[in-house]
């Protein structure tokens, strides 16, 4: 048996023939660099996200585009405010620009404590991450909570729509009344286009301007412009996809709870699983899981948890099954 | 008639058949997370670059590994030193990351001018930025100049050999005695991946640790990774493609030298031609080509350079002459 991988909320799926061909395709051009700045992706996302393309960024992964943020957008001495438990790359940015990061708890129900949050608040604080559906809870916060943050503060707020697909939340209705707002994108999870690296920015056009002026210029491959592209002329196939994705995750839910597992609302491809009740530690819980070659991720180690959690990406129809099989056996033994 | 382009040193060729091959073949894998820091490629590179796999560390691009560079190894205030004329990727990134660059010019033949770098070598300067063979100006610095350099100072000495593969003159062997030495490589010059980023460094395995440790994990692409590995098992095709590269080089040279033009001896694949004695302006010369649908590189901005230099790729057969033959017109208007 070959390994299962459910350890990076990544879409179980290859993707589209479209997509495909296109990379195949484009093979043979990849001696020239890449197009700058996305080329023409920009252009290509002004219809799926209804903003102009001045307003969209590109980046290599939104791993990239978070680093950008911070660098451009605090200097030495500033701070970055994150709301946990919540997405390990926004801390392991700061930490390679030298920025330090406060910790805010979010609520029981993992939403946001916006008091807690603006007593935190001082003018060292430069950016807020927050991820939206939040990674690993996969809790989504709704857009009016955001909006009263985003409007209460003056420093940025970042707003992760990485699992937007799934979601089908956004606060980019938001971008043009406030100034201090930035979404970010990614190509994925939904779209199943995590191997090349493509995430984006939507933000009002001056931000968008300066991040541009401060990233790589051919930071993003050809065949991430040219597959993404591809993707959105082929959105029929992937919201089929993601339909069944998020049919096979109302599945997993009640399997999982089935066998007595705490499984938390989410809006994402992948559930966020409580073992307290099962007297089950999350780190045995993945170590015995990975003996039998399937991976899950614990999230135990994450600041704001502790070793009762676990995240598992919804995989396809047979992972699933599996997945559920060998912890039925576990939970007996 | 296509547009021909000559302005970024790409190379004219597409990837080997096996090259495309791998591509195609991993492009239905695409939806699953890149490995991480670049995978199995360090172990590929290890026969190759005759170094451990800890010494070699894996970016998109050697533009992130500038960056990366820079990011880790100055703090506030601290600054980077450029020999130039030299390539605009290093002061862009400097510049991105709030940092001070100095510039020290190169001799009249582009050689470097030791006394007047130690001159400009205070404590506050961390890094020196050295392309080798330099570009534009395509001259190969002797690595016994190299050494005497990077054994007189103590700052970092990053060599940029991305057109090693055509000067075949490396400072790798200095690597062990020297612990401030850093060598950033590249697939995009002679092997041809300029559109799928991959570029690498090659260091002591304490600072080659350092620098993996706050590079992005999943920031090289699947596809690059497989492509880059089968490069390094397709060597024999690369270097019969690069050796044919080498002979257009001698014809365009020649061609060039021919119309009157002052062309420079090149280790890479371009040629850095001087205008003046035909009383031509760089700029002019760009935008007539330009307008004839032939890009090539005006480098009469760069600092360092006046109005009167250009760089060209070494195209294909046919791109070259097309090339001369378009200059020779413009000679005789």
């Amino acid at each position: 048996m070959s390994i299962i991988r459910l350890d990076l909320s990544e879409c179980p799926y290859p993707p589209s023939p479209k997509v495909v061909k296109v990379i195949s395709d484009s093979a043979s051009t990849i001696n020239r660099y890449p197009k700058m700045l996305g080329g023409l992706l920009p252009d290509a996302l002004t219809a799926y996200t209804g903003k102009s393309k001045e307003q969209i960024v590109i980046g290599n992964g939104s791993d990239d585009l978070i680093e950008l943020i911070i660098k451009i957008f605090t200097h030495p001495n500033e701070q970055i405010l994150i709301p946990i438990p919540s997405f390990p790359g926004y801390w392991y940015a700061a930490k390679n620009l030298d920025k330090e990061v406060i910790f805010v708890n979010r609520d029981n129900e993992f939403g946001l404590d916006i008091d807690s949050i603006l007593q935190k608040i001082t003018s060292k604080v430069k950016v807020i991450f927050i991820a939206n559906p939040n990674n690993p809870t996969a809790n989504l916060i709704p857009c009016h909570i955001l909006a009263k943050l985003i409007q209460q503060v003056n420093c940025l707020i970042v707003v992760d729509e990485c699992y937007y697909e799934f979601s089908q939340e956004t606060v980019a209705d938001l971008i043009d009344m406030c100034p201090n707002l930035i979404i970010l994108r990614s190509f994925s999870k939904g779209f199943g286009l995590a191997g090349l690296r493509l995430g984006y920015a939507i933000t009002n056009a001056e931000l968008a301007s300066r991040l541009r002026n401060s990233t790589q210029l051919f930071g993003v491959n050809t065949l991430a412009q040219a597959a993404a592209i591809t993707v959105l002329t082929d959105l029929e196939y992937y919201y089929a996809q993601i339909e069944q994705i998020n049919k096979d995750r109302t599945n997993l839910r009640r399997g999982l709870e089935q066998l007595g597992f705490d499984v938390y609302p989410s809006a994402t491809n992948f559930l966020f699983v409580g073992t307290e009740k099962l007297n089950l530690s999350s780190s045995y819980l993945e170590k015995s899981l990975q003996n039998q070659d399937i991976h899950v991720k614990n999230c135990g180690m994450l600041p704001g948890l502790d070793d009762f959690y676990f995240r598992t990406t919804v995989g396809n129809y047979k992972e699933n099954h599996i997945l559920l099989a060998k912890l039925a056996k576990m939970r007996v033994q």
